[in-house]
């Protein structure tokens, strides 16, 4: 693995730069307006470095699904750190990374139609190497469009079905019927991939790869991805390539399924007390246009986040901009008006794409505010 | 009531003049990068005119809340047909609504601190009326020092709970307890407020209309809101003022609640159907990050949304990029990858908030594309 460096300050002109302060700008977190969506890039580091060390003591190439953070800066971290490219869930997130410098993009996302034919073509003329997933016909002949239109090959995924019931070619007969249609002058079948990495993915990934090699279609990769299953990705035989988003920040469902500890949690909602109507219930500054409405399944957890400093309240209802915390089973103290709590969310990727920017700190020193360039990118 | 004239494009120089194209920008629906959030203008005209007729029939104040729209150009429609003001639901809403030249403000939410007092004074120098809903002394503290920094009059409201438990004083008391507070150089007491216009509303407001007459502390406003129960606000005795957001698109909930019907609904997500991996199973480019997770109670309604084309379909699941439809109970036609349909959201409000533009049209004719200026503005 590619060690990641202990970085000092001065090490980093960026962030030093940053540290000397926009005018106006918080230096302390304290000084924050709320609600506002901080970052801890040392966590995020620790975070990045844990996830390329695995994969690469399992021979699986790391490929990080930006959706998460949506950030140039972030993904950059990523690559540094040993990630042979990384995943984006649209064109728009493709647009933003292929901008931002990046040069290996995979897009996990059937496109359709002649105005995505497009603008995906001007993201194959940018990229040294792109490929797209698709699982059927039409979104293929877009992505061949897309070729002709950009005179470049670009690479296919065909996407199967593993659990999830979302979508996927449901049989590896299915899967490699449109492998034999991906052929063109501008088209390169690469192999296969599926989201997560399902109770199905190891038996189709057997059957799939005996009936490839009878066929004489070569594999090169067989993709997964999905932050809950990631740490068990070595026991898929065949996998060649992990795509996971989460991990990078990861969040409440993280460690509800075991996936990380609230330590390792390198966003928080910094909130604000602003009302305590009765003594079992008090009103937090972030509803749905920060936390979003993401639940958890009944047994991992209720409510819309877990509070660090509150642990024993559950944020039991949002309006878009209140949060409402029943205190009636916790023993922590009462909060009051004005207080300051800071909330690890449900679902850590919906949380990026609600704010213009996010606040990044090392040990409590701000070092900047970053544009959350790919938000919103369609 | 003003009665909205029935427009011609001749006669609306914004509109003819976008109508003429932004270079490149589809003329027709057909043409329309999907997911795309797209508003029916004679629709929205429809329903502002229809509140705005309930209201004036009762001599109720009407005062929508933008937080639905987000969108200056639909706020002065409200006023132009006749609203007395409008609702924002956070200091950067009436920045960007300030900023727009409207000159009435009501800020339905406790504010905290000082950075806020800060804005909320450059907002009260930009407007000619601004009032503020408060619950507690913390809230009306920076109102007090809003108004000093801007040496303007702010005024208060007093926020009550009628049913919803969020947030509010519990007791006719405790109002009037705050109420007195609310005095000073730059602060004017002005009366109640309540969301929404729960079962307690009448009983409290009665209560506390005595209360506070025997006191001597005049109630010049009494305000309640929420689109559920708007029709029926002429039925809460002693309310000068009324506020609904979504009253002005309308949606799923809307129409399970009686509110509206499907017609009415004026706001679309136009999407395209990517996978049909099987026959009662179906996928759309649209998912969370354009219809939000938020679900209906279980009586009104499963799934994500109504789907104009496919009504028998459920809107089972989200990812943040893909809704899945089931099929299982349907009997409308198997949608093929590639069809366009369209989506009535089940809350509309935050869907505003996920997007950047939104594309305006009067009878399929596209008109604009209109920045959601207000969008995550805290």
């Amino acid at each position: 693995m590619v060690q990641m460096r202990d970085h000092t300050l001065e090490e980093l002109p960026l962030e030093r730069s940053m540290t000397s302060g926009a005018a106006g700008y918080p230096r302390t977190m304290a000084d924050l307006e709320t609600p506002a969506v901080v970052v801890d890039l040392n966590r995020v580091e620790a975070n990045i470095s844990k996830l390329q060390a695995y994969l690469d003591g399992h021979k699986i190439a790391n490929r990080p699904h930006i959706k998460t953070h949506k950030l140039p800066y972030l993904a950059h971290l990523q690559l540094r750190a040993g990630a042979s490219g990384i995943t984006v869930q649209t064109i728009g997130e493709a647009q933003t990374m292929a901008s931002a410098g990046i040069r290996d993009l995979l897009l996990t996302y059937n496109v359709i139609g002649e105005a995505k034919a497009l603008r995906l073509a001007g993201v194959a003329r940018l990229v040294d190497k792109l490929a797209v997933a698709v699982d059927n016909e039409v979104a293929l002949a877009t992505v061949a469009r897309a070729g002709e239109l950009a005179k470049r090959t670009i690479g296919v995924l065909v996407e199967f079905e593993s659990g999830k019931r979302r979508q996927g070619v449901m049989s590896p007969q299915a899967a490699l019927d449109l492998a034999r249609k991906a052929q063109g002058d501008h088209l390169e079948f690469r192999g296969l991939l599926t989201y997560p990495c399902g109770p199905g993915a190891a038996s189709f990934i057997e059957a799939a790869t005996t009936l490839f090699r009878e066929a004489g279609v070569p594999l090169s990769v067989i993709s997964a991805g999905g932050t809950p299953q990631m740490w068990r990705a070595h026991e898929v035989s065949g996998l060649t390539e992990y795509r996971a988003g989460t991990s990078i920040y990861h969040d409440r469902r993280s460690v509800a399924q075991g996936s990380a500890t609230f330590d390792e949690c390198a966003l928080h909602v910094h909130v604000t007390v602003v009302s305590t109507p009765e003594p079992d219930r008090a009103v937090i500054d972030a509803g749905s246009k920060v936390l979003t409405s993401d639940a958890l399944p009944a047994a991992m957890g209720a409510g819309y986040g877990h509070i660090v400093e509150l642990p024993g309240a559950v944020i039991s209802e949002l309006s878009e901009e209140h949060g409402v915390l029943d205190l009636s089973a916790s023993s922590d103290r009462r909060p009051l008006v004005g207080d300051r709590l800071r909330v690890v969310p449900n679902h850590v990727c919906p949380v990026s794409n609600l704010v213009d920017d996010v606040v990044v700190h090392r040990g409590g020193v701000i070092l900047m505010r970053l544009p959350v360039a790919a938000r919103g990118k369609r």
